[in-house]
């Protein structure tokens, strides 16, 4: 086994040492980092009222410390962190905005994970548990640092044999992964089969049967007597495949409450996701679109869901593409409890080989969903056995970025950015400038180069790396943009699928008008032809062409400015060797997306740049 | 393990019994066969000199055959068959066309088989030989009955462990499977990795290098120890990441003829596949036309290659696309041994779901390259283990007609088609001319509903099932169509890729001219644009069309004859059943190749029938 020296520590550098493995709880962890910083003194005072918050106030040459159980050693991070980035280190009261912020694997039992970029599980090889104690240990450390507090540890995708991740062959090494991360205050989760009980003899999976009822009831009582702070499960039914209740003609109400029911004794949380769509549509078919189906499944069961249960809704109302409207089910369900879930996982936004920054897309996201209509928040992790856990070592800002966002969705990218910069890489001055303006500008950059305006979908079908304009154009996915040789896009107004009324009126007025409809997202509300003039005065054609080449040259750009940086090896090389592998994929993307369309329009590009034919 | 009669006899039904397992020629196997028919009395004579060939001739009530070591069984088999059929035995001489009728099995040691659709592999499972004898001496006769006589049973593309087949670890076995298809006059060949002597300590594999001779001169001496008579070795080199000798600067006379002077002094054949062409080729790149690959790597070696080599081109310069044009290297090389292969294994053609029975698309091949030109034939199997051995039980059609072919090249396909539906089915009348309309056709209807007019490539690329127009566009193969507004299609005359510049002067006059290029084949040829007016007065777009839902309509007429005809189980309910997936297949290709032209071209269909926008 490797040394806890040998992994990527990305932006906990500062902090070399881990904790002893005999920190049992977070203010033991506290103290055992803070005796570490050399030049920050903090003394700790426990205040179990607050929680998970915490207040900072001066005192003499140190800090005064308060916090709850979890409080504290939050608190310490972000001291500790302010204090190794060279700034103040922040004084007053602070608490998170969202009570869980989770993270959640797609790790399958079998060591693989599912759209996963870096490396195979940290917690799962050969249908097993495998895992190197001290860095999980680590993982939970940085997690804390950000004060991510629940990880789901495998798929939502349950294949065989992760269902026994709640059978009793399991579940005392369950207990055993729990105890390590529980001194940092992060909880487990667990994806489950919703069909489970039928494995054991159960005839149906039917919600309201009373001997499933039963059999979850019983089931969660297990669990819950070897891991007794698990946060709960995690489900995928009815979509892409999984079972569900839909099967037995029951509602999600009812099988999410079915399963909420057995968790509430102890405490845990039942995760629904909404991702629930028509994966075998025809493509003939003009009267299914899919942004709609989420909301068609849920909105109208507002308030008939348990205290216990979350509805977790993407984003967006497609699937974690480069560029979404935010998902209307999100400001639909105001009497439902809801997870905003967002993907670090890089599935459709360049594989944690291109550079996608993604703290400028969450703002986006909270500019039209305010905060407060959601109760909690995921995100699909990023991390993989990778010795830097994610890849490509600059796709640790998406996760250190995550966990400050879910703490407070106010949190100024620029800020966060900056901050993990200095942390991972201790640059200054013009080097730290050029290290976060590369990031913050990465995703505008990937947006340029990909597809364009909103339309979504042109990635390779299997892979989701790659341009295939036509990829998803006759497929069974519900994902189309229908080009011809006149126009592109699919009418998602009043008068075409209708998918702007799910919007509450503002959204509904902005995305239904062309004027209004931002540039961006114009391709994904409106069908346009190719001479449309857009805000700026350019037509749609030329201004496809023109982001395509400014998205290459942008991405050459950033090759430049990352071979100048003064980076620490190996980061230097596998960051500079993904670059490589970035600058081809923008091309590529570049020049399909100009010929597949010059092909269709016919127009030559107005500056008289290269477009294959 | 079953019993042989629980497996499909296919055009063997009416010789239920195999022969004794004490056969051990082919004079013993040809008695025990026709001791089984009745009504039918020959009198068996060998004469060693006639080889593969024989002779029959009415003696009394019954006939005398006169044959060669093999001939006796051929010739028993073509007087059974015919007997069976109702037919009159064929008086006089007969002999082989081609002395190498090879079957080319893509069987991979862990029991999958590369493009196969019957199953797993008859030879092996799990990385071992795994199969039943009874079975395989099945098969033997199978292929003997249709003069068959040599069986190459690994994949050209050599995967861990295949390469044992050449190493004294798995030598007994192989043996010991020889000898049971041995009394049928088939013989073994095996594919070889070109690099195989590095797994053994030899730094390189150049085939100038005196050690890298040595030892596959040894190697050969070893492996025919055990296999006294095995036909040789099969090479795939610098194909598909296969290595060979491009990795040292030598051509593929250096490395063919290296391996063949290791086979000489056993009397093997060398036999090299010329599928040789950049699999890795940018869509930008116009100076490449991949159909010119084989030609320009193998014309200028004509006359540099050993006695015992045969150079084996598959029919068209593509890859067994429905429409080809007859691959210009095959009449480019008279003064070397070449083999013609052909591809029974339905890649592109339908994966032995749809209905498709090559023998006319054989005729028309031979109309344009004199069976002369070759000097051996190869076909890759379409086999496996599947009860019927084909998947579907109509494509044994593709196996018995390939054998007839084989020995014949002038066979022809309908009587050859009638035969092998007389002997399965024992059809007559009515109901046997309806099988035998349904089989002629089907190749036609097929090529309808797919991509038009030679066009190629618009399948889906990983599966090769199922439309998907850009499918290829913008890939590596080398196979793009460049559809846009205006026109589709590559320019291979002389005023484009000069593609045709590599045919002889009849072939290159009459696909270098519009006028005279068959309409099948004008978009293989010719750029033209829609509104091209074609031979028959309809413009390109209308043709593509007509040919289109004319090709759903013959799927649904297809299906209407199959429900009719009086086909004894399992074959009927397997028929149907995949006729039902045909007709989706049909559909689909229908609307998506309609649509995606319809996109384009802006075009309406002149008869109004329903084109999806």
């Amino acid at each position: 086994m490797k040394n806890q020296m040998d992994y990527g520590l990305s932006w906990l550098k500062f902090l070399p040492d881990q904790p002893s493995m005999t920190a049992k709880t977070p203010l033991e962890a506290a103290h055992a980092e803070l005796a570490q910083m050399e030049g920050l003194h903090v003394d700790v005072q426990l205040e179990p009222a607050l929680g998970d918050g915490f207040s900072i106030e001066k005192r003499g040459d140190g800090y005064l410390l308060r916090g709850g159980e979890t409080g504290v050693l939050y608190g310490a991070y972000r001291a500790m962190m302010a204090h190794a980035a060279g700034q103040n280190v922040p004084e007053g009261e602070d608490a998170p905005y969202y009570a869980l912020r989770m993270l959640n694997c797609w790790d399958n039992a079998e060591g693989d994970i599912e759209r996963g970029y870096s490396g195979r599980s940290l917690f799962f090889e050969g249908g097993r548990f495998a895992y190197d104690p001290a860095r999980i240990r680590q993982l939970a450390r940085m997690l804390a640092s950000v004060g991510v507090n629940v990880i789901c540890i495998n798929n939502v995708n349950v294949h065989n044999p992760a269902h026994k991740l709640i059978e009793e062959e399991w579940l005392p090494q369950l207990a055993e992964l729990a105890a390590i991360f529980r001194p940092f205050g992060v909880r487990l989760m667990l994806s489950i089969d919703y069909a489970h009980p039928m494995r054991h003899g159960v005839a149906t999976a039917d919600p309201l049967d009373p001997e499933v009822q039963r059999w979850w009831m019983e089931r969660a009582d297990i669990v819950y007597r070897y891991v007794p702070d698990l946060a709960g499960f995690l489900v995928k039914a009815d979509s892409e495949h999984r079972p569900g209740p839909f099967t037995y003609g029951r509602t999600h109400a009812d099988g999410a409450n079915m399963l909420a029911r057995a968790l509430a004794p102890h405490g845990g949380t039942l995760v629904w996701r909404c991702f629930v769509y028509n994966c075998m549509q025809d493509w003939r078919d003009t009267a299914t679109d899919r942004p709609m189906a989420a909301y068609k499944h849920y909105a109208y069961l507002d308030g008939q869901f348990e205290d216990n249960v979350i509805l977790q809704i993407k984003n967006g109302p497609f699937d974690f593409q480069v560029r979404e409207p935010v998902s209307p089910l999100l400001l639909a369900m105001p009497k439902t409890h809801l997870a905003l879930e967002f993907q670090l996982a890089q599935e459709y936004t360049g594989h944690q080989i291109d550079i996608y920054a993604m703290p400028p897309m969450w703002k986006e996201h909270f500019a039209d969903m305010p905060p407060s209509c959601v109760q909690a928040i995921a995100a699909v992790s990023n991390l993989g056995r990778d010795d830097n856990y994610t890849g490509h070592p600059f796709a640790a800002v998406n996760l250190f970025a995550y966990g400050l966002t879910a703490w407070n969705p106010a949190a100024e990218p620029d800020e966060v950015i900056r901050l993990w910069c200095r942390l991972t890489y201790g640059l200054h001055g013009a080097q730290e400038d050029a290290l976060h303006a590369l990031l913050m500008g990465s995703r505008r950059t990937y947006e340029k180069y990909t597809a364009p305006l909103g339309l979504c979908w042109m990635v390779e079908p299997h892979g989701h790396y790659g341009p295939s304009p036509m990829g998803y154009e006759y497929a069974l996915w519900g994902t189309y943009h229908k080009a011809n040789r006149d126009a592109v896009g699919i009418d998602r107004t009043e008068s075409g699928t209708g998918y702007t009324a799910q919007y509450p009126e503002a959204l509904r007025t902005r995305y239904e008008n062309l004027e209004t409809c931002p540039d961006l997202l114009k391709l994904f509300f409106h069908r346009l032809r190719y001479d449309y003039v857009m805000d700026d005065g350019r037509t749609l054609i030329q201004r496809i062409y023109d982001d395509h080449f400014e998205g290459l040259e942008e991405a050459k750009e950033m090759a430049r400015v990352l071979a100048a940086l003064d980076l620490p090896e190996p980061d230097r090389a596998v960051a500079a060797e993904r670059m490589e592998r970035q600058l081809r994929n923008a091309r590529e993307w570049c020049d399909v997306t100009n010929t597949f369309f010059y092909r269709l329009s016919g127009v030559k590009d107005a500056k008289g740049r290269t477009i294959y034919d």
